[in-house]
């Protein structure tokens, strides 16, 4: 027997029509480079992005094709997420802060067709122009200063729009979108998704024991939209209708705050870097911001310290984790607190709040170690492997390779952490961050987490550093608050209270900065290459 | 290019399997039939699912087969929503408040191969069991007797159960459960679920926007099991790991607020004359149930008068309505108020509440009329006609009907409503419910609500009567609350605040019960019947 089930295909196309039937009054928000404030509705969006689709029709876009976008996050990259793919085509977002010559070798292995690019961001479309071959380039006046001479005006592209515009059904297993991994090793390999997993994902991510976002929410991202979707939140906000905030360029922490509380967010998303500056700015102004009561901080990237949820427990603000990367589109775990975890008193509650929690519904997840799959022990060492419809099967133009897929099929992560009998995930360390003492394998991650733990410290990486008796040791790089001090000494017993003796950082190396990825995670490569000649005292 | 995605396939395994990882603690609750409770886990769930799925496989039973339930809500029945398509199978619920020989007729037509049967339901069995003819029966003992000679023991059927049985997967399309219309005219029609439409319409239930559940929640559905899948709320909560509370046979308000109380239940769900009823005893007894704060009661199959919302909005608890039919999965619409709508005082918010709300997200939705697609203003009125994944575009072994399916494949659900410039759907009547009285529509719906305004009003139901100058009139049949009085002139004069005098019912009879529907819908074919002879004064 067969299902009598209508076969309608998942579409991002639905989402595009549902904004503009249910919600063509809620707000769009966008901080433009000039620091002003553009203010948009879904109507807007709606004909914008049909408008962006239909150019694109007839300037000979055809499905499948690639258009790239060079852009912060504002309305007219929320345009792009959903106007590329109404055309058939797939956006492509660039991720800014590659080196230039990535950006062109991503763009080549991509063969974008079209570039849609911000005014702005000019200069750097000009450090790898000739090295890539763009058929149009459209720029997007967010200055408002006329487009330079050579490129075409995104606003005149989008402007000839008519009505009656249908936007292009494509299977629903045919690609939307791709990005390229930001990985410190080896090539950038390019992900594609595709509607359906866009949709799945969009789903899953709204839940209440997911991200939890509804149509009374107002979201700002401040992960890139160049980075793994902005964990699909422009994705999930135009699903349900919520109010959008976008940031554009102006990332610190006293713009962020200023829009937290003039747009009344409730709901956003960053890396631990991002929030601990945060935590900083609200910490050095106290009672100056006056944000939504228990706005919800998602935090992703990289496992955020404990002495961030405290932190900003007592601002009455809900930091909440989740784990993900380009390859997972990018929900892999997200931690929801169960009945019998809420009901713990408030301290013990924080042993599971740091977690990244359980699989996202529709994705498996297993921890591989050398002798195979590993307990659920909360203890337990593995790689994490998944695997599910919004989970990359392969790279774009690579052949499937070993140390990226399992024979079965599950993607092999790289990132290794250990499941509590909760099945709530802990991330421990990458396996190149692991650090090999006398032969015992201290957690790098630990060790930091602990060190940001000091009330002295702003941040701080642990790394391995060369040892000549015990091979590896960990070296601290540690930058202290403003006007406040700490040595090495003090720090190591602030440690001592929880780790033992040989697990202790070895050296301290006290700077003003710590380099970081494109994406703001710690970049380990750079620090271990710096310090790689330290001399251990 | 193609998407780098994985496929996989969408299927309730899925949840099965998730249930068992991540919420193996929480409780199941069923009501007995000698009112005990009987508690379990979703570990002894997901135990005696796959026993039940293992023992199907070596009965037997093929991808594709139907296995028949004929089951209250309870802990088992649960099990076959989950073992039976872990099987392959297909869950095919009887509705047991169906003429016997209307359960044979469904029996037959889907060609069920076996049966699984509450004890206390084998007399029902009784009465059609010689029309039929199952290649087995099995019984769920639950009065905890022994069972009856000639019929295996459900606990002995999935007893056997190895651990290492693996849930049968099928295509992401193939049938998983099928359910027959209760239509009050021709015969029944069956309608066929696949994995896929269950998954994606349990995601889309669990939203925040949609009936919002989580692994927090405590759901209890009084909506049978048997009929649309108890709105998918089974899915739901096993999905997100919700507590399940079940009523069992006991279905009168004692019954269920007790469970509501001791449970702490926190989501609930069943039809508008329930709710009559269950007010009307909360009333009865002022300050005897501590009820959670808040607690969701979701109200579907017909529409609800506003005096429903105001009732338990005293109570502190929140009515949210629905609309949907078996052969929508449930979930067609769904109310959510917009935050424009949550800023309105708070009277002003019953004009939204008591509406039907948005189109579930993944459905479209529009208004046929006479000349075809009618406009969201809020009074123009045309059949409502949906389209989606979980929508159905046949029925089981029956030819495509014009009359219920439109050329353009939209399925035309015989329901009549508009839809506000909001998107806000309102149930107006079905086609056959409008009265036409002296070439002018009336509605009845409109019109019972504002009767069960009144105070003296338990229930009451309005239909279209021959006349012999306005063709039609309006007769409202009234249950009056137990000790209170009011007549007809009462009742008019109430009515005439709000309605034009001509939309008035021109007559009142006072019973003491109105007939309903197997799905406790008020029966009007049958009302029709008794009253067709009225005499007009």
């Amino acid at each position: 027997m067969k299902s009598t089930m209508m076969q309608v295909p998942l579409s991002l196309n639905h989402f595009l029509e549902r904004a503009k039937l249910y919600h063509p009054k809620v707000e769009i928000v966008s901080r433009m480079p000039d620091k002003s404030l553009h203010r948009h509705t879904y109507a807007d969006f709606h004909r914008r992005a049909k408008g962006l689709a239909e150019a694109l029709v007839k300037a000979g876009i055809q499905p499948g094709d690639r258009v790239a976008t060079l852009m912060w996050n504002h309305y007219a990259h929320l345009e792009c997420y959903f106007g590329i793919p109404a055309a058939g085509a797939v956006m492509h977002n660039l991720n800014l802060r590659l080196f230039p010559h990535d950006i062109a070798f991503i763009v080549n292995h991509a063969k974008d067709r079209f570039l849609i690019v911000d005014d702005v961001l000019l200069p750097l479309l000009a450090q790898f122009a000739k090295d890539v071959n763009f058929e149009r380039i459209i720029v997007v006046p967010l200055t408002g200063k006329p487009v330079p001479r050579g490129y075409e005006d995104y606003e005149g592209f989008i402007g000839g729009a008519t009505d009656d515009f249908k936007c292009v059904e494509v299977d629903e297993n045919a690609p939307c979108g791709m990005c390229y991994t930001s990985g410190t090793t080896g090539s950038p390999k390019g992900v594609v998704y595709s509607h359906r997993s866009t949709v799945l994902h969009t789903l899953v991510a709204a839940l209440p024991g997911g991200i939890n976002v509804s149509g009374t929410d107002t979201v700002l991202p401040v992960v890139p939209m160049f980075h793994a979707n902005a964990w699909g939140l422009p994705f999930v906000s135009t699903f349900v209708g919520a109010k959008q905030v976008f940031p554009g360029p102006h990332l610190d922490s006293e713009s962020l705050l200023d829009l937290y509380q003039r747009e009344r967010v409730t709901v956003t998303g960053g890396v631990p870097t991002i929030w601990l500056s945060l935590l900083q700015t609200l910490r050095a102004n106290p009672g100056k911001y006056d944000l939504v009561p228990g706005m919800r901080m998602m935090v992703g990237g990289s496992a955020a310290p404990e002495s961030l949820f405290r932190g900003f427990d007592e601002f009455g603000l809900e930091v909440g984790t989740a784990w993900g990367m380009t390859e997972t589109s990018p929900l892999g775990t997200v931690s929801s607190l169960k009945p019998s975890m809420r009901a713990l008193p408030k301290e013990e509650q924080y042993a599971f709040r740091i977690k990244q929690g359980m699989a996202a519904p529709l994705v498996e997840i297993r921890l591989v170690g050398d002798n195979g799959e590993v307990p659920w022990d909360g203890r337990s060492v593995g790689e994490i492997q998944v695997r599910g419809p919004w989970i990359t099967g392969s790279y774009h133009d690579l052949p499937i390779n070993e140390s990226s897929f399992t024979a079965d099929g599950w993607l092999r992560t790289g990132d290794v952490g250990c499941i509590d009998s909760e099945g709530f995930l802990q991330l421990t360390d990458r396996t190149k961050d692991l650090i090999k003492s006398g032969g015992e394998w201290i957690s790098s991650v630990d060790l930091e987490n602990a060190v940001m733990g000091h009330p002295a410290v702003l941040e701080a990486s642990v790394i391995a550093v060369p040892h000549p008796r015990w091979a590896e040791r960990p070296l601290a790089v540690v930058v202290l608050r403003p006007g406040m001090s700490a040595t090495g000494e003090e720090i190591r017993d602030h440690l001592a209270k929880t780790f033992a003796k040989w697990q202790l950082p070895e050296g301290f190396a006290f700077v003003n900065e710590i380099p970081r990825t494109s994406t703001g995670k710690f970049l380990k490569t750079k620090l271990r290459e710096m310090y790689k000649d330290w001399k251990w005292e």
